[in-house]
């Protein structure tokens, strides 16, 4: 018997392997054959990735989903009919090759197969193959729209097939984990109701009842909620999610979530089981174990980071000078509501030019800020962008006020609060990158708790629940409710890894008055309430247990295992920045009779 | 420690049910709690299933996913403030008790609970309960409508609740054993392109593309195709998918199907691989080993059942006794296309009673003969309904031409060959029935093969994929596909249990040419093929391997293993015959908002 070695990545054991590779039409798979195998007859399928002739021996590399052989051909000594076929052969051509296992004069340890090669004796082409638009390399030439339309060849690429494995495996094991943690997957109905809360819904037009629509679930919260009142205890669903948004970069009109909710739990509960989830996936995908996560409050995140959704890969936290830089007569610091500053460790060396292009980004549209100043805390002698209206004592202070060491540099930026925040935190990253203390293979994982319940909308004159509208108010907060709505705070949490909000989620509400008193709040009427969310607060006259839970978006785990920016790259058949399948050339016209059918017709925009 | 007995059809160890258990406000689940907890202090959450007032005691059986356990209160011991809160506790109230495990006086066998009961020395309403409109009981009083409307009651109900976690554990079977045989669960997109081939799509209007749509997928075929033309290899995905129908008993808009492809593989291979799936599902839920399934091929399906669903759980097959009946002057039989017979074991007794019932059976409009014959082959004599034409050595060879036993009743049809035979499936089902040899606890499993690949159909004047129009026809019959569409037979399968029809796939076309014959011969033309098959007639360009697969209802599955009829039992949130959402009320109407962003305007019917 031949032991098995890594042959693929999804395969555990030999019984297993030979499972997978045994078909009428192949005895094994191209990442299986081993020095052990020597002599055995075999019969292999796949893909040609590519054909080389020295002469007096030609080799094709033949590749499938679990790995490259090679095939070999003797001009010589192979059949001549043989060697006219190998002629015929071209690049991606699929082919069937029956030979004799033998060892490879000169080996290639990076190949799990580069020991041996197959003696081809019969060769068939199963399909031939035009010449592909790109080359089906680890690196190719074609771009992102060449490649898009033709996505089942992009998916041959390496990159792009250990993607969609990883992805299998984070589903397999987020399933596993939840099962064994009494969580019952329960699939929720697609074809549901519209609501005008939220972001935009994708509808579908009734035939059998004219002039009404189902719509997409934006997420299968309402259902969930239901499962509890139901009774289900725990539910789970790894789901397909849908939102007509104007696509942002790394948006898709169609994403996938977990979907989880708990009965009889309070905030605790959740964040354990959850982050239970998360390490047993860093723990069976990466060998990374991790202590308990961190936990910070809303305003903590904000306070330090400028952000919810900290990266803490790194340190260069935020630090509020106002207090110590005001009412020294800079009229700049003096007209701002809010001074910030960052230590920058040992770069009180940087140049004029490095401190204009940091100058630059700070200014630059998306970010909008007038201007950079900044404190050189150097062995020698400390300087500043605003020497004029400080001595250097002063700015001593605040370097010390910021924990600076000597040698760093202090970077400040000052002006309206939520703005000067949020640039701080994108000066932060930058900051962060170019001293590359970003590495994708370093993960830090911490909750943000304590959102605030509601966000106040200038534009609408309305406030509107951060979360969602079944998010429940602290018990302490919930006075506030009808006298000071800014200030409740909501038993809501994220999950946060690299600067990336991974998930969140709430404790919800479950008494019947409170979840109208939000709908209150949040400026429905009890009719509309009724209305649309009827059903749902009907459904708390029956005894509703308090529960809780979470989402997760699948897509960005995916992409956060996988180590690489774009979530469309885990993604089997994405859309473009269009919410268009470039493949399939989709959404496209349909028929009159269709139109007929479904009692609708089109308006062009004029 | 307290070993574990089956306290949850989910958890397998103590472990994981202690993990499942435990939350911030409990200690213990409803099912958990046996005589060696004895004296422990326990919290546990749930739902009031009664309350027995018996003078001195009181008892609340609290519910909750996991099991019952019953509370205790006495008049004289417990605390005052307690027994007031008893006292206004009804049923479904929400409730957390604290208190002692003590053993039972009287013990219940017929509860995992039964040996023990709690002394509660605290206790919490942490919901209130209107009085539910229907009973929460095995058997409920409740009409199908209002338990449509309050789904998430009836899902309270023992026998729901069970099909629901069924439902569960097969999923979870199921993606085991296609893990472990080397599949990747692959998703592919819901938002796709609407073909008119197949039945009714339902459609998304694109708010980004006026005048254009999506089509929600009525199953993955074309892309899992692709996939296999990306080398995946071997592919699954349980999956949601649409169809637009007019509703007949048991269907619904959105299903889900386990559908999957492999590559390099002939028929032999997929059948081998899905017979391992049902027997592994078989084996892990209900401890039944198969041998290997049957396998007939539709003719023989056709000819000895009548039906391309066999239910083979008995005998009583068909035959055709044209030809020894035919040519004696009995009119009925002589102006016959057909004349098919079944032998009703040791019916010869059936009173004039009985057989009328049959003969109204076989009259109904569903089936439309206009009678039925019958031989009485007894002890003593042979009897016939049409005597004056046979003579009694006639009818004996009739009966004894179809097997039939001395005590047995021959029952007999006669017509157009396709009514006939359908109308004498019917009977030999409905016979079956009579005979109670269809035991819902018995299964029996079998492959229907070599299926027509083509169906005439007279309205339209065309033929129709009889599968789908992917499917491959046998080598050895391709060259009739221009000559004698017909008589074609494809490599395509049908699985079917017990009468219904679990799934079916086939081999598929993968080449180019073979496929846009197909499409001619289904009277597309080749801009039409182009239109909506092009990309994946170009994908078939490079390199597209042998491939093929199947789908599995799994909606179905669930109620086979179920033992239930209606699939909808094994739904969280079916819709109803009108295609409704009777919960939530969808579909709904949508705002004038919304339409003119999606560029549409309705056409009432007039």
């Amino acid at each position: 018997m031949c032991p098995i070695k890594d042959v693929t990545t999804i395969t555990e054991n030999k019984k297993i392997t030979t499972l997978a590779a045994k078909n009428m039409l192949r005895t094994h798979t191209c990442g299986e054959l081993r020095i052990c195998d020597i002599g055995k007859n075999v019969t292999l399928t796949g893909w040609v990735q590519r054909k080389r002739d020295k002469g007096n021996i030609i080799w094709i590399d033949l590749r499938d989903r679990f790995g490259i052989t090679q095939l070999m051909f003797e001009k010589n000594k192979t059949d001549n009919s043989i060697l006219q076929i190998v002629d015929k052969i071209g690049r991606e051509y699929v082919i069937l090759a029956k030979g004799t296992v033998i060892e490879r004069e000169s080996k290639n340890p990076k190949l799990p197969t580069g020991d041996i090669e197959i003696q081809v004796n019969e060769l068939v082409i199963l399909n031939e193959s035009a010449t592909p638009p790109f080359t089906i390399d680890e690196n190719t030439d074609g771009g992102e729209d060449l490649r898009m339309k033709y996505r089942y060849l992009d998916l041959r690429r390496q990159p792009l097939k250990q993607n969609i494995e990883l992805r299998h495996r984070l589903a397999r094991e987020t399933r596993k984990y939840l099962d064994q943690n009494g969580f019952l997957e329960i699939e929720t109905p697609f074809l549901i109701k519209s609501t005008p809360e939220g972001a935009r819904d994708f509808v579908v037009p009734s035939r059998l009842h004219p002039g009404e629509f189902y719509a997409l679930p934006q997420s299968p919260q309402t259902f969930k909620q239901l499962l509890m009142v139901a009774g289900f205890d725990r539910y789970f669903q790894i789901v397909r999610c849908f939102r007509d948004e104007d696509l942002r970069a790394d948006r898709q009109p169609e994403f996938t979530q977990i979907d989880c909710e708990m009965s009889f739990v309070e905030q605790e509960d959740v964040l354990n089981m959850f982050e239970g989830l998360i390490k047993h996936l860093f723990t069976t995908e990466k060998n990374i174990k991790f202590d308990d996560f961190p936990k910070i409050t809303y305003q903590e995140a904000i306070e330090k980071y400028g952000t919810d959704k900290p990266d803490i890969r790194f340190g260069m936290t935020i630090n509020n000078i106002s207090k110590i830089v005001q009412g020294k007569g800079f009229q700049i610091f003096d007209n701002s509501e809010v001074i910030l500053a960052i230590v920058v460790p040992q770069a009180a060396s940087y140049t004029r030019k490095q401190i204009d292009e940091l100058t630059e980004f700070v200014k630059r549209p998306q970010i909008g800020m007038s201007g950079l100043a900044y404190i050189r805390y150097s062995n020698n002698e400390i300087k500043s962008s605003f020497d004029k209206f400080y001595s250097p004592d002063e700015l001593k202070q605040i370097a010390l006020f910021c924990n600076a060491q000597i040698g760093d540099l202090v970077l400040i930026l000052s002006g309206n609060r939520k703005k000067t925040y949020k640039a701080m935190s994108e000066l932060r990253l930058e900051m962060g990158n170019r001293l590359g203390l970003r590495s994708p293979n370093v993960y830090a994982p911490l909750w943000v708790v304590d959102f605030p319940l509601l966000e106040w909308d200038d534009e609408t004159q309305r406030y509107y629940a951060m979360h969602h509208p079944f998010t429940s108010p602290k018990k302490e907060d919930i006075s506030l409710l009808k006298t000071n709505p800014a200030q409740v705070r909501a038993n809501a949490y994220d999950l946060v890894i690299n600067g990336i909000e991974i998930g969140g989620g709430s404790i919800r509400i479950h008494s019947r008055e409170l979840q109208q008193t939000m709908f209150n709040v949040l400026g429905f009427t009890n009719e509309e309430t009724q209305q649309q969310f009827g059903f749902l607060l009907h459904a708390f006259e029956f005894g509703t247990p308090p529960h809780g839970g979470i989402a997760l978006g699948f897509d960005r785990i995916c992409a956060l295992f996988g180590g690489t920016e774009s979530i469309r790259d885990y993604i089997a058949f994405p859309k473009n920045q269009a919410a268009r399948d470039m493949m399939i050339d989709a959404p496209s016209t349909i028929s009159i009779e269709q139109l007929n059918e479904l009692h609708i017709q089109i308006n062009y925009p004029s």
